[in-house]
């Protein structure tokens, strides 16, 4: 068994693309019993972008729902609200007195924003730390992450030797990345990678009236209804051929090389796939959503678990530094 | 009734200047009934700098005891350990999301220190937002200080401030400093000010014959014994003055302006003063210490109340940001 840890950015509704591109595959990863697998909704990190509380409660619900209502099984693995595990603060402000000024100064994502300091606000700035303590307090092996993240795990990594040197212990376990391949590219509505901070994202859980309109927007070109279509590059295309069989697909690029079939038929096969491919999830999501507490319920079986591990590892360094 | 919080350091045994000037001034003040009294012992601070837990816990032992031994009522006060309220970490995440980062870059505890960045570590930089979470986390309207903190309060009202804009409520009360007088300069051995970092102290609780040789090795100029010596500028002479009545003081300095009376002997008076003075505070010092679960179980009283206070400024907060 090998330790996988995996925060879950709580900035919104989770749409297509993320759970496409990231839900479902970490969720298949997470069913091989090999792989002991963590993943928490950073609400804590969520702060120094989101105030309000109604937004964050309401996005970390949706989360939660998502992954279980998309089969996650909180009973093998752990999924669990970040702030619901407060040990995690105390081992934050410890490994801050381990971490370099500069570290964090020259981390990318403070650099990014550095010509604009006066927005930066100082929960930005150490996050990091934060991102360090939540891979070391739960005894962390693996943490998949894309290229751009990589600096995060080594952050860590210098954090915790940078503690074991002080010590003279292997008191925390460092991290290794694995790297993900680049998740699959899905398109949004406008062709580009769908993504929330681009507005061109299809949630799935808009009741059918509201989802059609989304799916009826995806941009074309302008080939005219009698002539033949190209497949490749069209994203109507693209997102059905990601939700159906393959005969379908086939028989969908038949359609497209035929000519007088009009992206509008195309969207409205791929509106009704979306709610073909997604009805199961779509019923549990919403169902669950209607009973938050049962959500709330879920996330603190996991934060019991999270908790048992976290008090193991703090109960190691709390004994060096004398809190 | 105005409640008034202090945090003192736990960056070694308390001696003598810290005693006549800071700890024996500040027990008489919270003493008055008008005047509610938090004193903590900042640990979670001291870990900037001191990695040792042996150290932190024994300092922390040692200022609880000394404070206890010196009389300081914590039945009618507060007096606890930073790190056994653990919330206020929490608030300190919560409130580096509302400061902003060029207020922690411009805080002088960080510009003098920012020629030899690479020895800052990130526990330094952002100390001034756990100070702030020290103060706004138990409802703090006064913050004795003395002039070069005065930032560290205005940092807090800052970003209280802001906190409260953002959720456009009165949430975090905002802590006035109330300044001190300089607090009254102990000459240390070498006759200048008497601080642990000059090396200069006398530790009080020294076993009689150590605390007979520092102050023995009292700083003095070259009068030869026969001629009169002055008492002003003479460290032993102003010592001996602090913990002597008017009567005794007046003898000495006739016994200085007499002549055949030398340092020396100035010094055995000295050192016979400190005993007969500190002779209640040594023992009950030495009784704590050899007890120091009783020391414990007085700073979990204070702790107890310390987090009701936290809890219920907490139960305003966290409802705002959604933890």
């Amino acid at each position: 068994m090998a330790r996988y840890l995996t925060g879950i950015q709580s900035s919104g509704i989770p749409h297509l693309g993320n759970i496409l591109g990231a839900i479902e595959p970490a969720i298949r990863f997470s069913q091989n019993p090999e792989n002991d697998c963590i993943f928490f909704i950073a609400d804590y990190h969520s702060l120094t972008t989101i105030k309000s509380a109604e937004q964050r409660i309401h996005n970390v619900r949706s989360v939660a729902a998502t992954w279980i209502a998309f089969g996650f099984d909180y009973q093998k693995n752990i999924l669990f609200r970040q702030s619901d595990v407060k040990e995690v603060l105390e081992l934050t402000w410890i490994l801050s007195c381990f971490t370099p000024f500069p570290m964090l100064a020259n981390a990318h994502s403070f650099k990014d924003k550095s010509d604009k300091l006066s927005d930066v606000n100082a929960g930005l700035f150490s996050y990091p730390v934060l991102m360090a303590a939540d891979i070391l307090l739960y005894d962390t092996e693996f943490v998949p992450v894309g290229k751009d993240q990589i600096q995060h795990i080594e952050i860590a990594r210098d954090i915790a030797s940078a503690f074991n040197n002080a010590y003279k212990q292997d008191v925390l376990t460092l991290p290794t990345p694995a790297l993900q391949q680049d998740s699959m590219l899905i398109p949004g509505t406008d062709g580009g990678k769908m993504s929330k901070s681009y507005g061109n994202y299809i949630d799935i859980y808009l009741d059918d009236k509201a989802l059609r309109k989304v799916v009826m927007s995806i941009l074309t070109d302008s080939t005219p209804l009698e002539e033949p279509k190209k497949t490749e590059g069209d994203t109507t295309f693209k997102l059905y051929s990601l939700l159906a069989t393959e005969a379908e697909t086939a028989h969908l690029a038949s359609l497209y090389a035929g000519g007088n079939f009009g992206y509008g038929h195309a969207k409205q096969m791929l509106y009704e796939k979306i709610l073909d491919h997604f009805q199961d999830a779509r019923a549990r999501y919403s169902d669950l959503m209607s009973k938050p507490e049962e959500i709330d319920a879920i996330l603190a079986i996991g934060a019991d678990k999270a908790r048992t591990i976290a008090t193991n590892v703090l109960n190691r360094v709390t004994p060096l530094t004398g809190f």
